[in-house]
Parts: C-alpha cells; structure tokens; sequence
C-alpha cells in the first residue's frame, strides 16, 4: 500500500489516494478549528489523539456489528479507509441538552432528554449547514424516506454502542455527529468519531472532556484528549480481560 | 350571545369573553405586523378583510369535512369561535419555495417542491419561534408521534382544499401557516386562514397577493386583500352555480 497525491485537505484530516482505487489513506492533522473554521489553531498530538481514539471506537463498533468504512490504523495520525458516496448530511444524536439545543430551547445545561433524539443538518458550506426536517431532506434529494429511516436507525444504534463504551471510561455521551455514506450499496458510518465530533463529560463530576474546552477555552484540548484515550484503552484491557 | 370583557390582544386580533363559556368572540383588528412584531401599523379595512376571507375559507372547509373551532361571521370585523386547547406549533405546508426555505436553501423564488412539504415551529415569544424538529417536538413534549402524524396529515388535507379552492379564484397556494389545537378531545384548525397567513401569487401574473406585499414594501396591502376577497367570493358564486 503506497501513499500517492494529495486528494483532499479538511479542517483536522488530508485525504490521500493509494495505488489500490478501493483504498484511501487518511492523515489526522494538528489542527483544531471553532466557528465553522473561521478559528484555527495548531494544536500539537491533536491529530494522533483523534486517530487513535477515532480507530479504537471504529474497531469496536466493527465489533459490534456497525457497517463502516474504516480499513485499519497504520500510525499514529493515519489510517486506511474505503471511499464512500457520502450522504450530505450531518447526523447528530443527543442524549442530554447542551450546545444548539440548549441555546435554541433555553433548557438547563445537561438536561436529559426523556429519549434519544436525533437532528440533521444539511452539510453545505455555501448554505452554512442549516438545520433540517425530513420534509426538506426529501424534497431536496438528499436522501428518501426509507434511507432516513435507516440511517436513523443506524444512529441510534451507534448511539447506545457509544454510551456503553463510554461508560466504562466513566464518561456520559451527551451529544455527537456522525456521518454516513454508502459502500457497495450498503449504509455504513464514516467520517471521524473523536471528542471533536463528541460532548463527553465525566461521569463523576460532569467536567468536559471533548472540544467544548477549544471552544469555549476552559481547558487544555491535548490534556482532555489525552485523558479520553487513556481511559478508553485502560477500559478496553479491563472489558477484554472480563 | 353578549360581547363581555376583552380577553387577549394579539398582532392582528382580540379576543373576548361571552355569556356562554363555550363561545369566544373574536375582533379582527385595522393593524398589520412584520419582523415578528418589530414592525407595527394601522391599516383602514385589514381587519374586515381578513376577518371575512377567514370566515369564507373556514365555511369552505368545515363543508370539506375539515373539523375546526368556528362557528360563524357575526359582522364584517367579528366572528365566533370555540375555545381550544392549542398545540403551541405553527405548522407550516409549502408547495412552492419562498420565504425562509428560499433564503435557507438558496432555492429559486416559487421552484415548484416535488410533493407539499410540512415545517413545524415552537410558537414561543421567548424563543423567537424557533424551527424544530419532530424528535425535538417529542422531548420537549409538545406533542406526541402519533399526534405529529395527525397534525400533518390535517395539514396536508388542507392544503389541497385551500389549493383547490384558490385555483378557482386564479390564485396560486405557495404556501401558509396554521395552527391546530383540540376541542372537545378532536384536533381541529384553529387560528386564521388569510393572506396574513397564506403566500398567494396570482396563476397567470405571478405577482403576490398577500402580506408580502407589506412585508417587502412592494405594494398596497389593502388593495391587494380586498382583490383576494373578491375574486373568493366571485369564484364562490361560480362555483355554487355549477
């Protein structure tokens, strides 16, 4: 497996070509973005913190039965992937209010919500990613009814995989976003899960642990990511062992 | 049936009292708002004009089947209505783009939708009525899915008599807004039906004929309603002499 051009560049990943077409190489970079990239910061380790954190929750949703395009981790900021016909939808499922729907509903920070509920945002830059109803999605062709439905599903599922993991590194899931796209005709998560995409507190005493504390500068990013992938690998040898 | 004290002021209406616990008395009033209220002003006849386009629309679709809390005209600014219990929503069916979804989109002004659509939002003065989603309607238990099931297919029912019937006044439905809420345990239309409320474009011409005329300061308001009203109630003769 060879590294060829340069596909593309993100806001944390560089997307790269392969001498295999069903393969593509991706790069986490040291990069941490806030107000849809308007702020931009290096941020040492970040892009090995996320690779690796991003490679050992897709292993174990893997594990767990979840269709992704994850191929496997080949360092410590990189990792083989399939190419998808992505969605062009942000999928985003919250367990707690926090983030847009606090602000949008004025609810308690970290509120729960009487079940998992789940939102989706039209990934378009031009348009500044609205907010979408399922109305709007099929009008739009983004996708049909029966795809929302399962790609609702799929969430959800994901959803309650997490909140387990998690658990175990005495850490509450409030929130995260997810992507998906279709390979070989099948729905399957793609894209990053990282505490960029998560709202993670700790169980015990609710600090962040995710990039709310970029956002919001309250914290160190590299210490809160460090401490999410240290508790999630020291979990993993505890549940394997068990 | 006695006018007793005054109940509520609203944008455009005010509600009263009567002798009989079941019955409301509504006043249309001479006044037209924009900007969500910011923008305010007297208007000669808006009231009478909208009060009898609502009670004309509202007989229409009571004889269509259509369940709602009126109960009849009782001069050109008055009409009577039941009490209801409402659903805090505004529910909105559109079959063209325009408005919010033409911004939010980016869509071409009345590019036709491939199927009526339904947009739900908070109806909350504190919240600027914010846009909202199924699932987000559920938890912050404003209504449940079987509920939500009822309200749209009310709504789309609706639109296709309100189109049908506009089509015989040469008048085209891009889209409108209405409110719904329960009457003795049934969900019914409740609210306005009105070119307050509905955006309108003549079939031939195109141009509007409703409150985006004072919204976008691109015509008379009054003018424009009472060419509604009469056209209804010309398209009504025809109709019933058929």
């Amino acid at each position: 497996m060879r590294k060829l051009e340069e596909l593309k560049t993100g806001k944390a990943k560089r997307l790269y070509n392969t001498d295999d077409a069903t393969v593509l190489w991706v790069e986490y970079l040291d990069q941490a973005t806030a107000l849809n990239g308007k702020r931009k910061e290096k941020i040492a380790s970040k892009g090995a913190l996320n690779n690796q954190i991003d490679c050992l929750l897709f292993n174990y949703l893997i594990q767990n039965g979840i269709a992704t395009d994850f191929i496997r981790q080949v360092s410590a900021t990189e990792q083989l992937i399939h190419p998808v016909k992505m969605i062009p939808l942000e999928v985003v499922v919250r367990n707690l209010a926090s983030g847009s729907f606090q602000r949008k509903f004025a609810t308690t920070y970290l509120q729960p919500l009487s079940r998992p509920i789940v939102e989706l945002f039209y990934k378009s830059d031009a348009l500044d990613d609205p907010f979408i109803n399922d109305d709007q999605v099929e009008v739009l062709g983004l996708a049909s009814a029966a795809e929302l439905a399962a790609i609702k599903q799929l969430a959800l599922k994901i959803n309650q995989l997490l909140q387990s993991r998690f658990a175990q590194a005495n850490l509450t899931l409030v929130d995260f976003k997810i992507e998906v796209g279709y390979l070989a005709g099948q729905l399957v998560l793609a894209d990053e899960i990282s505490p960029d995409s998560c709202r993670l507190v700790d169980q015990t005493t609710q600090a962040s642990l995710d990039k709310d504390v970029f956002r919001k500068q309250t914290g160190d990013l590299t210490t809160v990511y460090q401490e999410v992938l240290t508790r999630l690998q020291n979990s993993e040898v505890a549940h394997v062992s068990r």
